[in-house]
């Protein structure tokens, strides 16, 4: 189990993005949101194409589950990978509730299912959430306004997933499989979501790092940030330190009035930089991100990282001279994750790139993904509220609608999970990695 | 218990209305799907308003739960009814999962909740369905197109409910109430429903009546009418195979010139007849609807009826005399349905009255709610098929959409109910009338 747990943790992923910005758009620089932050991600994952056991179907799924407008009734090609070789009739199905991005990502990056196939004779299947790599309801025009996006979202994706399996279930003759999900991140809450809402269908779920708990006010609003920053803390004290001082110079430096230049200068940016608050993301970004993948292998999710890369974050501001600046010991630690495999001569600060195809997530924040999040002042960034009002807006001019940050858990519940599940519910495994920021919003015990 | 037991059975309802008519579409008389049959419903219940112990609220809800269109965020108002005099803070509340008609025609008719409120301290709710009622989404408009009509289905109400009594909870301070949802008939199917998709919401249902493994192929489609079949034959075998013999006997007469008119004067209609279908629709919906409130008390719930009901229709054909027909026979049986309470002169076998605000029932027959039915050579209906072609046909000419004649099964579960229910979920009580039709599709144990 210890090699495919450690392939397991690597679903803990990226859609703190948004939320991130989010927040920091109460630092004093000014607002980013809501910029995209896929510029963090591996640029040339985009090139590397990893060969993997699938053979890609595609399967004409309904656009509108809920309602019965003619419109709705419209068919759109949803992808999936699907490997056989282990299959006997009768046998398990394992399927990936595909999340947030290209579905090839997260099959390449799934060991643990591969690993476990073998053994339970399983057929495997990673179905590609909808508006997300090649199942675009509207094809290129998929994401011009809300009434195109307005059918992304949650529950229209595991109504997919639930006809989707059903009728693969058919054509095999084989409706006795037992069904089993697994899912991280997102994807972890969609796996859990489906065995809650669909528990005739799936028999058991495993959502890997699943912040099913990250809603409305179950939690306190500053965990995430809160453990991010201990994360850093745990390792060294003086980390932690550089990098909570280092926001307060990047401040000065951008009131200065030749702080594009200098700051360009400074991060050794390809391009000039076009506003001072990249910078804050571009650390921000490198930071967050690799608590969320402080692996204790080498490993390359989100990015080419050494096992430990916290650890190795703070080696290189804690070893740094003297004399250095806390921001440039900050942008020194922020270079091991935008460039370990040191093939960069500079940084893209500004430059966005989306190789996981992960844009849909933008539109889900705004809708039902409301995830509130603070910087107390414990934290490591700097100190900021949620100010919905602010949030709320920013997405009625982005998209036209306005979020329901009650929806989620209204429609999923959250509050007293503990009680809920013991009553109600079975063979959901919650995993998390405690280092990982978004375990503060996962559940950390499994009663059922 | 008692008293309030033959109160609830009261809750098996009215819709078989379209189903039977999608049957009877195959008799050789003509197709009349998809014309209502509400003429069959009380006429004077319009102007019989109760009064009930309720107070009347309105909630603003949203239109679309499940898209996020700016459309979609629309606001309706939705009727509720409350009862608070017996209520404490903290205290249960019962919630009535209103079906497909007027809230208050349900709560006149749920004494039950009455009867156990005072001993629980419950505060009494009594939620309205979308499209029912007052609440109408586009008002008057509401019932115009697919493009309004669309928001009519079963999941945007449960949806409705999660939202509502959250909120109301909330405004309450009383969010630790637990609650339990009660239904019949299709409202039970709806607290059935409700129970296992909103498990943190409500801690128990108790689902009178409820056909939950009426869908699909769960049961055999021949189920429910033989089932009314049985009721009249276990009464009286000559009852059974004159209503069997009245059909040939109304083709025979249908053939003939003169036949509108003479089936006018035979069956007393207030105004001359249209079509000779509308007479096997009219004795079929007495009997039909009589089996499914065959009580053992004089009640008034679909009609004022006598005691047993089904057994007082079996004397009247069993002792009529020797010389009649079988069709004369069976119209006097039917007249007990009609005119039990003696104030009606003549019968208006054309004129559709709608007195609950039934007509979004045979929207969702259409779209998600299809229920199969045939009548076997052992029933006492003329054998017919399900013509899912034409029936889809008929659909589609009329609403410009087609059914998903698998969804409810895709989104409800219902096939291997026991093994489900028993692995996931609790406190469920499946309460069936076994006299009821729809009890052949209801769930006859509670192992959970």
């Amino acid at each position: 189990m210890a090699p495919s747990l450690s392939i397991f943790f690597l679903f803990i992923i990226t859609f703190c993005v948004t939320l991130t910005a989010a927040a920091a758009g109460h630092f004093s620089l000014q607002t980013f949101f809501p910029r995209p932050a896929y510029q963090s991600l591996i640029k040339h994952a985009k090139t590397r194409k990893p060969k993997l056991p699938f053979k890609t179907r595609y399967f004409p799924q309904t656009l509108d589950h809920f309602s019965f407008h003619p419109k709705s009734s419209k068919i759109f090609y949803q992808k999936y990978l699907i490997n056989t070789q282990y299959w006997h009739k009768g046998s398990p199905i394992f399927v990936y509730t595909g999340n947030e991005g290209d579905i090839e990502w997260f099959a390449a990056n799934t060991g643990f299912m591969l690993d476990i196939a073998p053994k339970f004779r399983a057929l495997l299947l990673f179905i590609e959430h909808r508006f997300c790599g090649e199942s675009m309801p509207f094809g290129k025009d998929s994401y011009q306004s809300a009434k195109t996006l307005g059918y992304l979202n949650s529950q229209q994706a595991l109504a997919d997933l639930a006809v989707l399996i059903r009728s693969l279930k058919q054509n095999l003759s084989s409706e006795a499989s037992p069904v089993v999900v697994f899912g991280g991140s997102y994807g972890g809450l969609l796996a859990a979501w489906f065995r809650l809402k669909y528990p005739h269908i799936a028999i058991g779920a495993l959502a890997s790092s699943a912040p099913i708990l990250q809603f409305d006010k179950i939690i306190p609003w500053s965990s995430f940030y809160d453990a991010v920053s201990l994360d850093f803390k745990d390792v060294s004290q003086n980390c932690y330190e550089v990098i909570k001082g280092s926001w307060a110079e990047l401040v000065a430096i951008s009131t200065r009035k030749q702080a594009l230049a200098e700051l360009s200068k400074a991060f050794r940016t390809c391009k000039s930089l076009h506003s001072t608050a990249s910078v804050l993301e571009w650390l921000w970004t490198a930071f967050v991100y690799t608590a969320m993948v402080n692996y204790p292998t080498e490993a390359n999710f989100l990015k080419p990282l050494p096992a430990y890369p916290v650890q190795q974050m703070c080696k290189i501001i804690d070893k740094s001279p003297s004399g250095e600046t806390k921001l440039s010991r900050a942008f020194a630690a922020a270079s091991l994750y935008y460039n370990y495999s040191q093939t960069e001569n500079c940084f893209e600060v500004e430059y966005e790139v989306d190789p996981h195809g992960l844009h849909g997530w933008h539109w889900q924040t705004c809708t039902e993904m409301v995830m509130p999040m603070t910087c107390s002042n414990e934290s490591m960034f700097p100190p900021s509220g949620f100010d919905y009002k602010r949030f709320a807006e920013q997405c009625r001019m982005k998209y036209g609608v306005l979020p329901r940050p009650h929806w989620i858990t209204t429609e999923f519940g959250g509050e007293r999970i503990e009680k809920v599940l013991k009553r109600f519910g079975s063979n959901i495994i919650f995993s998390n990695g405690m280092q990982d920021p978004w375990s503060r919003g996962g559940k950390r015990s499994s009663p059922c």
